[in-house]
Protein backbone atom coordinates (compact mmCIF):
# COMPACT_ATOMS: atom_id res chain seq x y z
CA UNK A 1 0.00 0.00 0.00
CA UNK A 2 1.24 3.24 -1.08
CA UNK A 3 2.44 5.62 2.17
CA UNK A 4 0.20 9.19 2.61
CA UNK A 5 2.45 11.82 4.40
CA UNK A 6 -0.03 14.57 5.71
CA UNK A 7 1.75 18.45 6.24
CA UNK A 8 0.49 20.90 8.24
CA UNK A 9 0.46 24.28 6.47
CA UNK A 10 1.34 27.17 9.32
CA UNK A 11 5.00 26.58 11.31
CA UNK A 12 5.15 23.12 9.30
CA UNK A 13 5.20 24.09 5.95
CA UNK A 14 4.67 27.79 5.38
CA UNK A 15 6.79 30.40 7.49
CA UNK A 16 4.55 32.73 9.87
CA UNK A 17 7.49 35.31 11.05
CA UNK A 18 5.99 37.67 8.37
CA UNK A 19 3.04 38.19 10.41
CA UNK A 20 4.95 39.24 12.83
CA UNK A 21 6.68 41.35 11.11
CA UNK A 22 3.52 43.17 9.76
CA UNK A 23 2.58 43.56 13.47
CA UNK A 24 5.49 45.85 14.33
CA UNK A 25 3.78 48.38 12.39
CA UNK A 26 0.98 48.48 14.56
CA UNK A 27 2.50 47.88 17.97
CA UNK A 28 6.05 48.55 18.27
CA UNK A 29 7.93 46.55 20.83
CA UNK A 30 5.28 45.08 21.68
CA UNK A 31 5.10 42.45 18.58
CA UNK A 32 6.46 39.73 19.96
CA UNK A 33 3.97 39.38 22.52
CA UNK A 34 1.08 40.38 20.53
CA UNK A 35 1.55 37.37 18.16
CA UNK A 36 1.81 34.92 20.49
CA UNK A 37 -1.22 36.12 22.40
CA UNK A 38 -2.94 36.09 18.44
CA UNK A 39 -1.25 32.97 17.63
CA UNK A 40 -2.34 31.19 21.41
CA UNK A 41 -5.96 32.29 21.49
CA UNK A 42 -6.40 31.49 17.47
CA UNK A 43 -5.73 28.09 18.57
CA UNK A 44 -7.27 27.79 22.22
CA UNK A 45 -10.62 29.41 19.64
CA UNK A 46 -10.30 26.25 17.42
CA UNK A 47 -10.09 23.82 20.26
CA UNK A 48 -13.27 25.65 21.99
CA UNK A 49 -15.10 25.61 19.16
CA UNK A 50 -14.36 22.06 18.27
CA UNK A 51 -15.36 20.57 21.66
CA UNK A 52 -18.51 22.79 21.72
CA UNK A 53 -19.82 21.83 18.59
CA UNK A 54 -19.90 24.79 17.45
CA UNK A 55 -17.83 25.06 13.70
CA UNK A 56 -16.92 28.18 12.20
CA UNK A 57 -14.24 28.69 9.37
CA UNK A 58 -10.94 29.38 10.73
CA UNK A 59 -10.63 32.79 9.27
CA UNK A 60 -13.11 33.40 12.17
CA UNK A 61 -11.06 31.82 14.90
CA UNK A 62 -8.19 34.10 13.68
CA UNK A 63 -9.76 37.20 13.12
CA UNK A 64 -11.97 36.65 16.90
CA UNK A 65 -8.48 35.96 18.48
CA UNK A 66 -7.02 39.42 16.63
CA UNK A 67 -10.22 41.24 18.14
CA UNK A 68 -8.84 39.32 21.07
CA UNK A 69 -5.32 40.34 21.59
CA UNK A 70 -6.18 44.43 19.99
CA UNK A 71 -8.34 44.83 23.56
CA UNK A 72 -5.74 43.11 25.91
CA UNK A 73 -2.90 45.06 24.30
CA UNK A 74 -4.84 48.42 23.88
CA UNK A 75 -3.66 48.27 20.01
CA UNK A 76 -7.12 50.56 19.02
CA UNK A 77 -6.42 48.85 15.73
CA UNK A 78 -8.94 50.35 13.35
CA UNK A 79 -11.04 47.70 10.30
CA UNK A 80 -8.64 48.81 7.91
CA UNK A 81 -5.75 47.56 10.20
CA UNK A 82 -6.85 44.04 10.90
CA UNK A 83 -7.96 43.32 7.62
CA UNK A 84 -4.36 44.55 6.59
CA UNK A 85 -3.12 42.16 9.44
CA UNK A 86 -5.57 39.12 8.49
CA UNK A 87 -3.67 39.48 4.74
CA UNK A 88 -0.61 38.37 5.45
CA UNK A 89 -1.29 35.05 6.49
CA UNK A 90 -2.42 34.31 2.86
CA UNK A 91 0.63 35.02 1.20
CA UNK A 92 3.61 34.12 3.66
CA UNK A 93 6.48 31.82 2.49
CA UNK A 94 7.56 28.33 2.23
CA UNK A 95 10.72 27.76 5.00
CA UNK A 96 13.48 27.11 2.82
CA UNK A 97 13.83 23.27 3.00
CA UNK A 98 10.09 22.79 2.48
CA UNK A 99 10.58 22.69 -2.26
CA UNK A 100 13.36 20.35 -1.93
CA UNK A 101 11.74 18.24 0.91
CA UNK A 102 8.64 17.83 -0.70
CA UNK A 103 10.26 17.04 -4.18
CA UNK A 104 12.57 14.53 -2.84
CA UNK A 105 9.75 12.67 -1.28
CA UNK A 106 7.44 12.72 -3.79
CA UNK A 107 10.56 10.80 -5.82
CA UNK A 108 10.70 8.44 -3.20
CA UNK A 109 6.99 7.23 -4.06
CA UNK A 110 4.70 8.72 -1.47
CA UNK A 111 1.35 10.79 -1.49
CA UNK A 112 1.86 14.10 -0.21
CA UNK A 113 -1.18 15.91 1.60
CA UNK A 114 -1.81 18.76 2.54
CA UNK A 115 -4.18 18.68 5.71
CA UNK A 116 -5.16 22.21 7.68
CA UNK A 117 -7.54 23.96 9.90
CA UNK A 118 -7.60 26.22 7.02
CA UNK A 119 -10.18 26.36 4.14
CA UNK A 120 -9.69 24.02 1.26
CA UNK A 121 -9.62 27.52 -1.01
CA UNK A 122 -7.30 28.91 1.64
CA UNK A 123 -4.82 25.89 1.22
CA UNK A 124 -4.51 25.88 -2.22
CA UNK A 125 -4.64 29.88 -2.53
CA UNK A 126 -1.47 29.93 0.06
CA UNK A 127 0.59 26.87 -1.19
CA UNK A 128 0.46 28.22 -4.83
CA UNK A 129 1.62 31.92 -3.45
CA UNK A 130 4.10 30.02 -2.38
CA UNK A 131 5.01 27.70 -5.04
CA UNK A 132 4.60 24.23 -3.96
CA UNK A 133 1.10 23.66 -4.82
CA UNK A 134 2.00 21.33 -7.32
CA UNK A 135 4.12 19.02 -5.51
CA UNK A 136 1.23 17.61 -3.47
CA UNK A 137 -1.84 15.36 -4.10
CA UNK A 138 -4.17 16.62 -1.91
CA UNK A 139 -5.24 19.02 -0.21
CA UNK A 140 -7.78 18.08 3.07
CA UNK A 141 -9.45 20.59 5.30
CA UNK A 142 -11.15 20.61 8.41
CA UNK A 143 -13.75 22.37 6.90
CA UNK A 144 -15.45 19.13 5.54
CA UNK A 145 -16.25 17.38 8.90
CA UNK A 146 -16.78 21.17 10.74
CA UNK A 147 -14.60 20.46 13.18
CA UNK A 148 -11.02 21.24 14.19
CA UNK A 149 -7.67 19.51 15.14
CA UNK A 150 -7.61 17.31 17.34
CA UNK A 151 -11.22 16.15 17.22
CA UNK A 152 -10.12 12.68 15.81
CA UNK A 153 -13.01 12.92 13.59
CA UNK A 154 -10.71 14.84 11.42
CA UNK A 155 -7.90 12.26 11.45
CA UNK A 156 -10.53 9.74 10.62
CA UNK A 157 -11.27 11.85 8.06
CA UNK A 158 -7.64 12.48 6.51
CA UNK A 159 -6.72 8.52 6.88
CA UNK A 160 -9.93 7.87 4.63
CA UNK A 161 -9.47 10.57 1.67
CA UNK A 162 -5.70 9.46 1.16
CA UNK A 163 -6.69 5.82 0.26
CA UNK A 164 -3.41 4.84 2.40
CA UNK A 165 -5.44 3.46 5.60
CA UNK A 166 -4.68 4.72 9.11
CA UNK A 167 -1.34 2.59 9.36
CA UNK A 168 0.30 4.40 6.12
CA UNK A 169 -0.91 7.85 6.92
CA UNK A 170 1.99 9.93 8.34
CA UNK A 171 1.13 13.51 9.87
CA UNK A 172 3.78 15.82 10.47
CA UNK A 173 3.29 18.73 11.69
CA UNK A 174 5.72 21.05 13.88
CA UNK A 175 2.10 21.26 16.18
CA UNK A 176 2.27 19.00 19.50
CA UNK A 177 -0.89 19.39 19.58
CA UNK A 178 -1.40 18.12 16.07
CA UNK A 179 0.86 15.17 16.61
CA UNK A 180 -0.72 13.94 19.67
CA UNK A 181 -4.22 14.16 17.82
CA UNK A 182 -2.72 12.03 15.09
CA UNK A 183 -1.10 9.62 17.46
CA UNK A 184 -4.41 9.02 19.19
CA UNK A 185 -6.69 7.97 16.20
CA UNK A 186 -3.86 5.35 15.31
CA UNK A 187 -1.70 7.55 12.53
CA UNK A 188 1.89 7.43 12.39
CA UNK A 189 3.42 11.01 13.06
CA UNK A 190 6.61 12.91 12.73
CA UNK A 191 7.12 15.87 15.05
CA UNK A 192 9.07 18.77 13.34
CA UNK A 193 10.53 21.06 15.46
CA UNK A 194 11.33 23.97 13.94
CA UNK A 195 12.07 25.99 17.38
CA UNK A 196 14.97 23.81 19.39
CA UNK A 197 13.25 25.24 22.34
CA UNK A 198 9.58 24.32 22.21
CA UNK A 199 8.04 21.29 24.47
CA UNK A 200 5.98 18.69 23.92
CA UNK A 201 3.12 17.99 25.74
CA UNK A 202 4.05 15.32 28.36
CA UNK A 203 0.96 13.19 28.03
CA UNK A 204 2.69 10.08 27.84
CA UNK A 205 3.11 9.50 23.89
CA UNK A 206 5.67 10.11 21.35
CA UNK A 207 5.69 10.60 17.67
CA UNK A 208 7.40 8.03 15.73
CA UNK A 209 9.90 10.59 14.18
CA UNK A 210 11.14 13.57 15.14
CA UNK A 211 13.43 16.21 12.88
CA UNK A 212 14.48 19.34 12.66
CA UNK A 213 13.59 19.91 9.13
CA UNK A 214 12.25 18.43 6.21
CA UNK A 215 14.75 17.15 4.06
CA UNK A 216 16.43 14.40 6.61
CA UNK A 217 12.40 13.20 6.64
CA UNK A 218 12.02 10.73 4.05
CA UNK A 219 15.01 8.31 5.96
CA UNK A 220 13.89 8.42 8.91
CA UNK A 221 9.77 7.95 7.76
CA UNK A 222 11.42 4.98 5.01
CA UNK A 223 12.78 3.24 8.87
CA UNK A 224 9.18 3.11 10.52
CA UNK A 225 7.44 1.85 7.37
CA UNK A 226 6.96 -1.39 5.81
CA UNK A 227 6.72 -0.79 2.00
CA UNK A 228 5.68 2.93 0.19
CA UNK A 229 8.69 4.43 0.99
CA UNK A 230 12.32 4.00 -0.71
CA UNK A 231 14.62 6.14 0.20
CA UNK A 232 17.10 5.03 -2.63
CA UNK A 233 15.19 6.48 -5.47
CA UNK A 234 15.19 9.79 -3.83
CA UNK A 235 16.94 12.66 -5.20
CA UNK A 236 18.95 13.19 -1.39
CA UNK B 1 -39.86 27.37 39.30
CA UNK B 2 -36.93 27.49 41.49
CA UNK B 3 -34.13 29.36 40.57
CA UNK B 4 -30.86 27.48 40.46
CA UNK B 5 -27.34 29.62 40.31
CA UNK B 6 -24.54 27.40 39.50
CA UNK B 7 -20.94 28.69 40.59
CA UNK B 8 -17.90 27.72 39.07
CA UNK B 9 -15.03 27.16 41.70
CA UNK B 10 -11.13 28.24 40.96
CA UNK B 11 -11.30 32.16 40.07
CA UNK B 12 -14.95 32.61 41.03
CA UNK B 13 -15.46 31.39 44.16
CA UNK B 14 -11.72 29.87 45.60
CA UNK B 15 -8.87 32.27 45.08
CA UNK B 16 -6.14 30.93 43.16
CA UNK B 17 -3.45 33.65 44.45
CA UNK B 18 -2.12 30.99 47.36
CA UNK B 19 -0.71 28.92 44.30
CA UNK B 20 1.37 31.62 43.55
CA UNK B 21 2.44 32.43 46.27
CA UNK B 22 3.93 29.00 46.70
CA UNK B 23 5.59 28.99 43.52
CA UNK B 24 7.36 31.94 44.16
CA UNK B 25 9.23 29.16 46.70
CA UNK B 26 10.53 27.14 43.82
CA UNK B 27 11.35 29.69 40.89
CA UNK B 28 11.46 33.28 42.43
CA UNK B 29 10.93 36.22 39.97
CA UNK B 30 9.30 34.08 37.78
CA UNK B 31 6.09 32.60 40.07
CA UNK B 32 3.97 35.14 38.25
CA UNK B 33 5.18 34.30 34.29
CA UNK B 34 5.11 30.31 35.63
CA UNK B 35 1.26 30.61 37.09
CA UNK B 36 0.29 32.05 33.66
CA UNK B 37 1.59 29.42 31.84
CA UNK B 38 0.39 26.57 34.27
CA UNK B 39 -3.17 27.80 34.45
CA UNK B 40 -3.36 28.09 30.51
CA UNK B 41 -1.92 24.63 29.86
CA UNK B 42 -4.39 23.22 32.30
CA UNK B 43 -7.09 24.73 30.78
CA UNK B 44 -5.89 23.89 27.71
CA UNK B 45 -5.40 20.56 28.06
CA UNK B 46 -9.13 20.48 29.68
CA UNK B 47 -10.42 21.77 26.04
CA UNK B 48 -8.05 19.51 24.01
CA UNK B 49 -8.69 16.49 25.82
CA UNK B 50 -12.57 16.84 25.69
CA UNK B 51 -12.00 17.51 21.72
CA UNK B 52 -10.55 14.27 21.65
CA UNK B 53 -12.67 12.38 23.61
CA UNK B 54 -10.04 11.85 25.82
CA UNK B 55 -11.03 12.44 29.47
CA UNK B 56 -8.84 12.06 32.11
CA UNK B 57 -9.57 13.35 35.61
CA UNK B 58 -8.75 16.92 36.21
CA UNK B 59 -5.73 16.69 38.35
CA UNK B 60 -4.05 14.67 35.54
CA UNK B 61 -4.51 18.03 32.91
CA UNK B 62 -2.97 19.67 35.92
CA UNK B 63 -0.22 17.82 37.31
CA UNK B 64 0.52 17.31 32.97
CA UNK B 65 0.46 21.54 33.05
CA UNK B 66 2.65 21.44 35.93
CA UNK B 67 4.93 19.36 33.98
CA UNK B 68 5.23 21.45 30.55
CA UNK B 69 5.56 24.31 32.88
CA UNK B 70 8.53 23.11 34.63
CA UNK B 71 10.50 21.96 31.09
CA UNK B 72 9.32 24.97 29.93
CA UNK B 73 11.10 27.37 32.55
CA UNK B 74 13.74 24.75 33.02
CA UNK B 75 12.76 24.75 36.88
CA UNK B 76 13.93 21.31 37.25
CA UNK B 77 11.63 20.66 40.25
CA UNK B 78 11.55 17.43 42.13
CA UNK B 79 8.91 14.92 41.81
CA UNK B 80 8.10 16.43 45.72
CA UNK B 81 8.17 19.80 44.73
CA UNK B 82 5.53 18.90 42.05
CA UNK B 83 3.42 17.20 44.90
CA UNK B 84 3.58 19.78 47.24
CA UNK B 85 2.54 22.13 44.51
CA UNK B 86 -0.12 20.14 44.03
CA UNK B 87 -1.25 19.52 47.62
CA UNK B 88 -1.90 23.26 46.90
CA UNK B 89 -5.07 23.80 45.09
CA UNK B 90 -6.75 21.45 47.88
CA UNK B 91 -6.76 24.15 50.50
CA UNK B 92 -7.60 27.47 48.94
CA UNK B 93 -9.37 30.21 50.92
CA UNK B 94 -12.61 31.75 49.41
CA UNK B 95 -12.80 35.38 48.31
CA UNK B 96 -13.96 37.60 51.04
CA UNK B 97 -17.63 38.16 49.22
CA UNK B 98 -18.03 34.83 48.95
CA UNK B 99 -19.83 33.34 52.51
CA UNK B 100 -21.81 36.57 53.13
CA UNK B 101 -22.61 36.50 49.38
CA UNK B 102 -23.54 32.59 48.75
CA UNK B 103 -25.73 33.20 52.28
CA UNK B 104 -27.94 36.49 50.90
CA UNK B 105 -28.59 34.01 47.54
CA UNK B 106 -29.35 31.23 49.66
CA UNK B 107 -31.93 33.21 52.20
CA UNK B 108 -33.43 34.82 48.36
CA UNK B 109 -34.60 30.82 48.16
CA UNK B 110 -32.62 29.51 44.99
CA UNK B 111 -30.85 26.67 44.96
CA UNK B 112 -26.91 26.52 45.09
CA UNK B 113 -24.77 24.59 43.04
CA UNK B 114 -21.38 24.10 42.33
CA UNK B 115 -20.06 23.14 39.35
CA UNK B 116 -16.61 22.71 38.45
CA UNK B 117 -14.07 20.39 35.82
CA UNK B 118 -12.86 18.61 39.12
CA UNK B 119 -13.74 15.74 40.61
CA UNK B 120 -16.56 15.42 42.96
CA UNK B 121 -14.47 14.36 45.84
CA UNK B 122 -12.19 17.02 45.36
CA UNK B 123 -14.62 19.87 45.33
CA UNK B 124 -16.61 18.92 48.19
CA UNK B 125 -12.79 18.76 49.92
CA UNK B 126 -11.89 22.01 49.04
CA UNK B 127 -15.57 23.56 49.52
CA UNK B 128 -15.28 22.39 53.09
CA UNK B 129 -11.94 23.44 54.20
CA UNK B 130 -12.88 26.95 52.91
CA UNK B 131 -16.03 26.43 55.35
CA UNK B 132 -18.63 26.96 52.27
CA UNK B 133 -19.71 23.49 51.77
CA UNK B 134 -22.89 23.62 53.89
CA UNK B 135 -24.13 26.65 51.93
CA UNK B 136 -24.24 24.55 48.86
CA UNK B 137 -27.38 22.24 47.75
CA UNK B 138 -25.31 19.93 45.59
CA UNK B 139 -22.36 19.76 43.33
CA UNK B 140 -21.48 18.62 40.09
CA UNK B 141 -19.06 17.43 38.56
CA UNK B 142 -18.25 17.11 34.53
CA UNK B 143 -16.23 13.29 35.51
CA UNK B 144 -19.70 12.37 35.03
CA UNK B 145 -20.23 13.49 31.58
CA UNK B 146 -16.19 12.14 31.63
CA UNK B 147 -15.55 15.72 29.03
CA UNK B 148 -14.87 19.06 29.88
CA UNK B 149 -16.17 22.74 29.95
CA UNK B 150 -17.29 24.21 27.31
CA UNK B 151 -18.69 20.63 26.18
CA UNK B 152 -22.76 21.18 25.76
CA UNK B 153 -22.62 18.01 27.36
CA UNK B 154 -21.71 18.88 30.51
CA UNK B 155 -24.31 21.83 30.88
CA UNK B 156 -26.72 19.86 29.71
CA UNK B 157 -25.84 17.68 32.55
CA UNK B 158 -25.93 20.49 35.15
CA UNK B 159 -29.27 21.41 33.72
CA UNK B 160 -30.76 18.22 34.41
CA UNK B 161 -29.18 17.85 37.76
CA UNK B 162 -30.54 21.18 38.99
CA UNK B 163 -34.15 20.15 38.35
CA UNK B 164 -34.58 24.09 37.28
CA UNK B 165 -34.27 23.24 33.89
CA UNK B 166 -32.06 25.70 31.31
CA UNK B 167 -34.02 28.80 31.65
CA UNK B 168 -33.92 29.08 35.44
CA UNK B 169 -30.51 27.62 35.62
CA UNK B 170 -27.81 30.29 35.48
CA UNK B 171 -23.87 29.56 35.70
CA UNK B 172 -21.60 32.09 37.26
CA UNK B 173 -18.26 32.36 36.32
CA UNK B 174 -15.03 34.24 35.82
CA UNK B 175 -13.93 32.70 33.23
CA UNK B 176 -15.24 33.44 29.51
CA UNK B 177 -15.13 29.74 28.14
CA UNK B 178 -17.39 28.86 30.90
CA UNK B 179 -19.65 31.66 30.45
CA UNK B 180 -19.85 31.39 26.73
CA UNK B 181 -20.34 27.80 26.76
CA UNK B 182 -23.75 27.85 29.00
CA UNK B 183 -24.35 30.84 27.12
CA UNK B 184 -24.60 28.59 23.62
CA UNK B 185 -26.19 25.54 25.69
CA UNK B 186 -28.95 28.10 26.58
CA UNK B 187 -28.34 28.51 30.26
CA UNK B 188 -28.63 32.19 31.81
CA UNK B 189 -24.82 33.60 32.83
CA UNK B 190 -23.01 35.74 35.01
CA UNK B 191 -19.77 36.64 34.13
CA UNK B 192 -18.09 37.85 37.47
CA UNK B 193 -15.37 39.70 36.96
CA UNK B 194 -12.95 39.82 39.23
CA UNK B 195 -9.67 41.22 37.42
CA UNK B 196 -10.58 44.60 35.63
CA UNK B 197 -8.45 44.04 33.10
CA UNK B 198 -9.79 40.54 31.83
CA UNK B 199 -10.88 40.45 28.33
CA UNK B 200 -14.31 38.84 27.19
CA UNK B 201 -13.87 36.45 24.40
CA UNK B 202 -15.32 38.70 21.13
CA UNK B 203 -17.56 36.31 20.24
CA UNK B 204 -20.39 37.77 19.33
CA UNK B 205 -22.03 36.74 22.70
CA UNK B 206 -22.81 38.49 26.00
CA UNK B 207 -23.62 36.92 29.36
CA UNK B 208 -27.09 38.21 30.87
CA UNK B 209 -25.09 39.90 33.77
CA UNK B 210 -21.58 41.13 34.34
CA UNK B 211 -20.67 42.16 37.88
CA UNK B 212 -17.25 42.45 40.06
CA UNK B 213 -18.44 40.18 43.44
CA UNK B 214 -20.96 38.03 44.66
CA UNK B 215 -22.45 40.87 46.86
CA UNK B 216 -24.44 42.68 44.38
CA UNK B 217 -25.50 39.21 42.55
CA UNK B 218 -28.98 38.53 43.90
CA UNK B 219 -30.49 41.78 42.75
CA UNK B 220 -28.83 41.58 39.32
CA UNK B 221 -29.97 37.93 38.87
CA UNK B 222 -33.52 38.88 40.12
CA UNK B 223 -33.80 41.46 37.38
CA UNK B 224 -33.43 38.73 34.94
CA UNK B 225 -35.33 36.44 35.91
CA UNK B 226 -39.61 35.67 36.35
CA UNK B 227 -39.32 33.60 39.34
CA UNK B 228 -37.30 32.13 42.33
CA UNK B 229 -35.47 35.06 43.20
CA UNK B 230 -36.98 37.38 45.73
CA UNK B 231 -34.17 40.22 46.34
CA UNK B 232 -36.80 41.56 49.93
CA UNK B 233 -36.19 38.29 51.26
CA UNK B 234 -32.46 38.89 51.14
CA UNK B 235 -30.90 39.89 53.72
CA UNK B 236 -28.63 42.35 51.77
Amino acid sequence: MITTIAFDIYGTLIDPNEVNTSIEKFTGLKAGDFMEVWRNKQLEYSFRRGLMKDYVPFPVCTLNALEFADTYFETQLTDADKKELMEVWKKLPAYNDVKSGLKALKNGGVNIYAFSNGRKEDIKHLLEKADILDLFDGTVSVETVRSFKPDPAVYEFLAGESGSGKSHTWLVSSNPFDVIGAIKSGLKTAWLKRNPSQVFDPWGVSPDVVTDNILGLQKLIAGKTNSGVSPDNAAL
